[in-house]
């Protein structure tokens, strides 16, 4: 396993897994108000062409992080959308 | 210009560009109350990590992308810091 993929790895894992606390903290709290939707939309269309992009690139690190948060960001959107 | 360099600039756009109107919302509203802190230091450090990525594999897209997308995600810390 090459040092490249160990860094990519850690980078997907930490930027997917910051989401989850904030996804946590949505759904616990039941209070959006301050989260942007414009950030929400933004993130859904731009983590579907990083995947894309990762797919062209057969680059798993990209691939999977990218997936795993949009499936947190579509959550998210979805609690923004139920609290405002 | 090949289809995979315009899919991951569209990408690297749309992620980056994503944060812009969170941080202006928190700017402006000076209330961070539902934004995640662990979320903020996550991202902090797995966009630091995807920076050493694209640098590994020479891609603009992931380089660009995560720099000006650090930058956003440290003013928003900055943010959440001063506004608890």
């Amino acid at each position: 396993m090459d040092i490249v993929f160990i860094i990519g790895s850690l980078a997907a894992t930490l930027t997917t897994a910051a989401f989850l606390p904030q996804v946590i903290k949505a759904h616990n709290s039941k209070h959006t108000k301050d989260l942007s939707m414009v950030m929400c939309v933004l993130l859904t269309f731009g983590l579907i062409l990083w995947i894309f992009y990762g797919l062209a690139y057969s680059s798993l690190p990209i691939i999977l992080a990218n997936s795993i948060t949009l499936l947190l960001c579509l959550y998210l959107l979805y609690l923004k959308v139920k609290y405002g």
